[in-house]
């Protein structure tokens, strides 16, 4: 497995949908850890830099994911390779855009992504669609073990495990999930909702995590202390407190739409699919939009043959490193814009489809 | 020949097209001419309005127009019909509001309109499709011999034909065309037009003239001044020399279009087919911007298998009292969005058309 194989299918997890897919895009559970007897990142030498990155690419070759692990190696990707590795959720832009030493481990399958030297020597997360934060945390635990068996990590009896921003100090652990929330943005009450869930002590992000907006109304949600709380504890709260309080927001608003607005939703949706299905021009911003209004149309059975599968992985190949991948070429922005659009006319069945 | 009858079919010269039809959706000439020995309208008592109403009225039953002619005495009308005639270029939203004695009288193929009791005692309009100002000239100079014969009208040998308003006396002749001008409005070139426009000394109006705004891009541009000019002088000048210099300007805006901004063009006009075959909701506003761009789709043959004679009837039937009469009842705005994107999906073969 290359890099050039990610593009040619999306990741099943994507496709597979999973518990309360109509609300819970995906979850996800990261561990944070770092070499004992190493500095933290922010204080390594170059040399130090490239030691850490030397070690856990050992280390994670040796590990076993799903399906055969592909270690690769930042420094020698371009910016387009980069970029897709975000827009699949494998690397974080704050990975992708330094000029360390550093890398990532992915599974065939996608699943897992280990981040070496991003904040910390090593992010482990696993991902999986819908709501399976068990699942998750199953197979993080079972990393983590693993992980142990071959390196030292950096720990305090009194704080556990030691992290490069205080956050994360204690369990390492950080739970999320990317919920799809259009219905509360239709009615007005999303910010309503993400200051609900601010004063839950939640992190509310974008679609690609820290410091990024919110796009085709994805919104992640993810715990934000770590410290004096057992793992079990955090992913308990999460699944069993936190999440369907936004789950239950979210489809109230649904049925509030349904009964109270249901032709200025029909309209919604059925304009956009529309659109995806005849546009010659459109932005990723636009493309997302739309799909979010068309998978609430799906969820809702508004609209019916297409499959929310076909549509989340629409989400995926629409962005700009996916697309230029596709066509295996750079592309301006309006190039991207032209292609995008004859993308989406093919994969939707639209008008003019064979231009 | 009733009201009724009207909203069964639109008028064929709505239909037909015309020379320059692709920039000219119509052209229009219209005589303001006032009985003799009658006050102005402003200055007659009730009893003399009736008297006026009621003497033109039967001069008008004896005129030969296009078909059985109809009169209708608005007085007796509701607000809907009235609208009505107002959305078909048959009477002036003026005359819809007042609430004076007043009516008028329509040829069958309703390419000859006039109005009593307006601003001035009879107003003459006859309407054709297309750049035809000869045409409706020769209709024009026809019918005012024939009420010639009929009535005495307020003339005055220094200043010729006595009106109202100063801006009319002389020949009480006014010419205008309208313009479908989509893309000098998409290269930001309008306002330069309207501009030149004016200080051509012409009068630049909405869909619905004086007083109302551009809908769907199409613009009224009238010759302003009557005074000290023959008519025949006039019409050539508007038909030679003023209607030919916005024909090129629009022309030279859509060649520009083609070639420097082309994906752009073809992605406004297919987004804009899509949208009139899919909404569930649309304002008249929205249905008669998107109806211009396909409009300009047809006239460009960017778009095809649709009869740009069909749009125009979309144009006229999408708007509100038009809905109203079609579905033959009293609607909210928001009910007629409703039916008025029911009925554009059902006309251009739109997806759940039979919803």
């Amino acid at each position: 497995m290359n890099l050039a194989d990610l593009i040619r299918r999306p990741p099943q997890w994507r496709r597979s949908g999973g518990p309360m897919s109509d609300v819970v895009f995906s979850s996800r559970v990261r561990l944070a850890r770092n070499l004992a007897g190493m500095p933290f990142l922010t204080r390594c030498t170059e040399t130090q830099l490239s030691e850490v990155a030397g070690l856990l690419r050992g280390a994670l070759m040796r590990l076993s994911m799903g399906g055969e692990t592909l270690y690769v190696d930042l420094a020698a990707t371009d910016a387009v390779d980069r970029q897709l590795l975000v827009e699949r959720h494998l690397i974080s832009k704050q990975l992708a855009e330094t000029d360390i030493p550093r890398g990532v481990a992915i599974a065939g399958d996608e699943t897992v992504a280990v981040m070496v030297n991003e904040e910390d020597h090593l992010r482990v997360q696993v991902l999986r669609g819908g709501l399976r934060l068990d699942a998750c945390y199953g197979e993080i635990r079972r990393l983590d073990e693993m992980l142990e068996g071959q390196l030292s990590f950096a720990f305090s009896s009194r704080f556990g495990y030691l992290t490069a921003c205080p956050t994360n100090v204690g369990t390492g652990l950080r739970v999320s999930v990317m919920m799809h929330l259009p219905a509360l943005r239709l009615t007005g009450k999303l910010e309503t909702a993400l200051r609900a869930a601010r004063d839950m002590h939640l992190a509310v992000r974008g679609l690609y995590g820290e410091g990024t907006e919110a796009l085709g109304d994805m919104f992640q949600l993810s715990n934000q202390v770590t410290l004096g709380r057992s793992e079990e504890q955090i992913v308990a709260d999460f699944r069993d407190e936190v999440v369907p309080v936004f789950i239950d927001y979210e489809r109230q608003a649904r049925k509030a739409l349904l009964e109270h607005r249901r032709m200025a939703l029909h309209d919604k949706v059925h304009r956009a699919l529309a659109v995806l299905r005849s546009a010659r021009l459109i932005s990723s911003e636009e493309a997302l939009q739309l799909l979010s209004y068309v998978r609430l149309g799906l969820s809702l059975e508004i609209l019916d043959g297409l499959g929310v599968e076909d549509i989340n992985e629409l989400g995926l190949v629409v962005q700009p490193a996916h697309l230029q991948k596709l066509y295996d070429k750079r592309m301006s922005s309006a190039e991207r814009a032209e292609a995008r659009a004859a993308l989406l006319r093919q994969r939707l069945g639209g008008q003019g489809a064979v231009d």
